[in-house]
């Protein structure tokens, strides 16, 4: 007996420091200016703002320090949570995601993370149709910005707090509701490994894939929010699926986004360097 | 845009008490002879008991005492654990395997619940592989002893912990090796509830459902092993997983399985009162 299986192992060379966006809940004791700096001194081009962490400053005053520091944006983290029991709220939230798509479009980035919501009742189903509603209605404001929807599935076990969407495969099926052009799916290592169809899942969203996350699972995880660990800690056989994601046509920017409360304890400039480290050896 | 759908909700009457198993870990803070009072008192007729509980009185006489109550046994929990780095090591789980089923038989049920055990390293593929053959070496002595085994999948966040089985479907793809009468699965709602195409996932395991367990998800999980809720206090429609499973073929009993720390600081009856209110308002 063989167990079922999406794709092989694979064999790829190490990725280089070029590939890497420094998603910025990585290194969350930086502020926006403290992270440009970082980046500078380590030779990191590219990275993922979030938006709480941008409005700290301003958009206009992100753009700019960001401008002057020579950083490229490979997503603004995030729009989403879509889902709400009543009309006005979901008004509402509608609302904040046009914010967010022209906040991104003001970074000068194409693409905007969409992590859901989780479900306001038990029908996870209404739940969902809310969530493409909302996706469908966001879209031309999303499309006339030039900024692409790029939906997240989570991990089932942020099903209660951050999303209904929670496997690649319903991801995949979602975004393709949609044009290429507008919408597609975030891979993030951290929220997909456990399935057993993985490598299939991904080759299910070609051309659809718009971000690559990469992070790892501890073995004895007990934070469900902040318990990511560094690449090479856990139990996540990066290099097979970044060559998944590759076989599937994407060569962007892959987001380091290690979401660990212990290592918001590091000097930043330590943590950073073992990112990059790590980022070579592991991914 | 509707979301994708695996089946609709479903509008069932209420299930009685004599479908109720009760999962022994549900109210820890009995011994198995102190459970077979509290059932007796409360008018419950079938458990499911763990092999360390049972092994605190010894399996003769557990097997005794609760033919003297007249208790069935649902299942017993748990084989599995079949995933190791050496085979010394591998062959040490199959004898406990064998041990596990023997006990079973003289409990007088014929369902071995498995929990397949975590991965030993980065190689899912391969822990996979390992516990398919497993199963495949624990068949024939389960098949001469007259039980069967049963895969329960667990939720994606166990898998560093618990078990590589993270999903339904990949659960049933693994039973559908093995003949019918030997290998089935548990479909326990915790553990399968978040998947998109439940209801598919439910029918696909057609005459391969072994067992039903419930408990419930906590919209703010924060213990990943001992953080289940009472039916009712989560997130979970438990009612339209039971029409699917009932759609399915099964007619059997439905395990009472929280496993939930605060509730084992509660009074045993008072704890079995609340499972037998909650098991008839909302499964």
């Amino acid at each position: 007996v063989r167990a079922a299986s999406g794709g092989g192992a694979v064999t790829l060379p190490p990725v280089g420091l070029e590939r890497l966006s420094l998603n910025q809940i990585t290194i969350s004791q930086w502020t926006l200016p403290e992270l440009a700096d970082g980046c500078v001194r380590r030779g990191i081009s590219t990275i993922a703002p979030w938006r709480e962490r941008v409005a700290e400053v301003g958009v206009t005053q992100a753009r700019r320090l960001l401008d002057d520091a020579g950083l490229r944006v490979s997503s603004l983290c995030r729009g989403g949570f879509f889902c709400a029991a009543s009309e006005r709220e979901r008004r509402r939230a509608l609302e904040d995601n046009r914010r967010a798509v022209d906040e991104a479009a003001e970074l000068g980035t194409d693409c905007l993370v969409l992590v859901c919501g989780p479900p306001p009742g038990r029908d996870l189903e209404a739940a969902r149709s809310m969530i493409a509603d909302g996706i469908e209605q966001l879209v031309p404001h999303a499309a006339a910005a030039g900024v692409r929807l790029a939906i997240e599935p989570l991990h089932p076990m942020a099903i209660g707090e951050r999303s209904a969407i929670v496997s690649l495969e319903e991801a995949t099926e979602l975004a393709l509701h949609f044009d290429a052009a507008h919408v597609g799916v975030i891979v993030d290592v951290y929220h997909v490994f456990w399935d057993h169809r993985l490598a299939e899942r991904i080759a299910a969203a070609r051309d659809r894939i718009l971000g690559f996350h990469v992070s790892d699972w501890l073995r004895h995880t007990t934070d469900t929010l902040q318990g990511r660990g560094m690449m090479g800690d856990g139990i996540i056989d990066l290099r097979s699926i970044r060559g998944w994601v590759e076989e599937a046509g994407y060569d962007g920017p892959i987001e380091v986004e290690v979401i660990g409360r212990p290592l918001w304890e590091l000097d930043g400039d330590d943590l950073l360097a073992l990112v990059c480290e790590r980022f070579v050896a592991c991914v």
